[in-house]
């Protein structure tokens, strides 16, 4: 057994720390392949390293060891737990970041990482990524068994999530992420909408801007420099503009919250 | 077989794109060895993403897939193609990005990428990197049939290329790359300077400044703060600085125009 | 033998040029694991290649060969040389870089890379990465012969290196590294700390600041904003801020000296 191994941090690519994770993996698991999902999560932004591992998780193969570093709390007492569902392992600080996967993969088993055995010694008080989280996962990822790691538990901390608010003909939907390109990801999914809502265009409101947008299928729909919407690869509603940067264009932020009114 | 797969996109390394390409193409093919050539060239920037590739490719092994996203008309009609020459694989959009590659690799066979069988469901309309190109390196990497995934076609799309203009005793030569030293690559190549020009200093013109350069043979043959030229690993005239950042102190972008008056 | 190559360079990731070293290390050795610890040392900075290597390199499994490429001498005439230790080894320019890893891994053998029958042809002046660093790293990971390489020689080039300055109640230190998180490491080690200073707060000067700072065990033991001190994942002191960047804060930078005086 040799399980895939992803990280997803907020290490960034600047400093060694990614280098070194992977040197301990590798130390316990010479034959381990590593993937990074990414590694420029925003510092300690436990909300956006949930929408980013919820949004790649299931493109990996069944059996991989998905492991999510974004633990603002490091070295305090929060714990660091492993969850196992159907097809996947995920391996996390106790801090809400699965709170978005557990919601379509339901646990089948929850550990709380406690068995001192399999870190590093000693362990620092800042760096537990490469002290517990890396040794753990080299572990893991050779078919290391669960239950030795630690005792199991019956429940993960859950974040309160982002949600879109429906009331009559108005939709309030916060900006959940937005994307190098300067896409600007809402909360609000293609099943809602299709359920719900069902026009091709609306008016977006915000602070004191008032705009019509169309519903498109692709960025190249829209016409140089138009702001459209369009469902992304997430399935979620997007703002973009075509060769442009609709986050810089509409000065949003993550957690702006836009009203959208439907339109025909 | 297990073709080495290489990846030029725009994704960037922010979001989780192309950690789930690399998802996918595991999925296809478990065994797969994946390495980035860049992820970072500039959004939509096909000239940029034909010049990469083009001065990357010949440097891996025999049998590598090199894979290009950079695909300002995802989700349209334009075509997404398969191209193999004598020692290599390419796959990308049929939008110009292959270029440059086909001048030095002529195509033994091209594909026309349509055989939906390889692709995952359901399409998206924004991530095609994910939904075709993905499964499809994945298919293509542990040796799978190119003629399995569309139809032979006879030509592909090609770009207008940035040339150098030679008259009389004036060159003309856009700035074709800056790479992240500041360093200036121009479209002027060894080879023509060796046969047409041979000489050892020249007049930079461009705007109103007026520069005396020489060439050297190392970055670090120029005085600190120097501007010199040099024909660097690409093959191509650059103008640098020692320990400097020669495209900001110029003030140079991508597409400016370069006259130069060779000299003794 | 299979030896993991790790990459430590100032190349970026903008460019094609690690794509292009690994893939020439990929034509030496197809079955090369390689590791990047990072490719985002600043431009030409030696002393921060030197600290990153430095804190990296132990935590890789025996017999694993790091590659360190940050060379502004490249094209000049510095050698590069191959140190082998107990446990590793590491090719490098002879320009300091390797300071202070010697420091803690006596070298067993030293080897002036010499032979051109390793190194690919023709060897530009401008890219010694992709034209002698990859070829040779290739041959050495698949278990190559040292002497094959070059003449064994007897020493390597060191670098002055940052030290701290006890005297009296007052200890100079320099700041050695800002990490991306923006927390402040310095040269006082807590080993020295333990054995000459044994104290839990401290009067941080420098320019016309003075702070009072206390010792903290975990980045989160800070409450938000406070400027703490703590001993990092490297072992050395570290100014930091929970939730914040304590080096824009303070405005430091490398080589910054800091004054501190030991309080209760």
């Amino acid at each position: 057994m040799n399980r895939i191994v992803t990280l997803t941090t907020d290490f960034g690519l600047k400093d060694n720390f990614v280098g070194v994770v992977k040197g301990v993996i590798l130390q316990k698991n010479p034959e381990a392949k590593i993937v990074d999902i990414t590694h420029e999560i925003s510092p300690q932004s436990i909300l956006e390293a949930a929408f980013v591992i919820n949004s790649a998780y299931s493109f990996f193969p069944s059996g991989t060891l998905h492991v999510v570093i974004c633990d603002p709390g490091v070295g305090t007492r929060r714990r660091i737990i492993i969850v196992s569902t159907k097809k996947y392992l995920f391996l996390a600080p106790d801090n809400g970041v699965l709170s978005l996967v557990i919601k379509k993969e339901p646990p089948q088993k929850i550990i709380n990482v406690s068995n001192h055995k399999f870190f590093l010694t000693p362990i620092s008080s800042t760096f537990h990524g490469r002290d517990i989280f890396a040794p753990v996962a080299g572990y893991l990822s050779r078919g290391g068994k669960l239950t030795e790691l630690g005792e199991v538990i019956a429940n993960i901390k859950m974040l309160p999530l982002p949600q879109s608010e429906y009331k009559k003909n108005v939709i309030k939907t916060p900006v959940v992420y937005i994307d190098k390109f300067g896409n600007i990801i809402t909360a609000l999914s293609q099943k809602d909408w299709q359920e719900k809502v069902k026009k091709k265009n609306f008016q977006l409101h915000f602070e004191k801007k008032k705009l019509e947008i169309s519903l498109k299928r692709a960025y190249a729909d829209g016409e140089q420099g138009e702001i459209i919407a369009l469902f992304g690869s997430s399935g979620f509603l997007e703002l973009a503009i075509n060769h442009g940067n609709a986050a810089q264009r509409l000065q949003v932020k993550t957690g702006t919250l836009l009203k959208i009114i439907p339109g025909s």
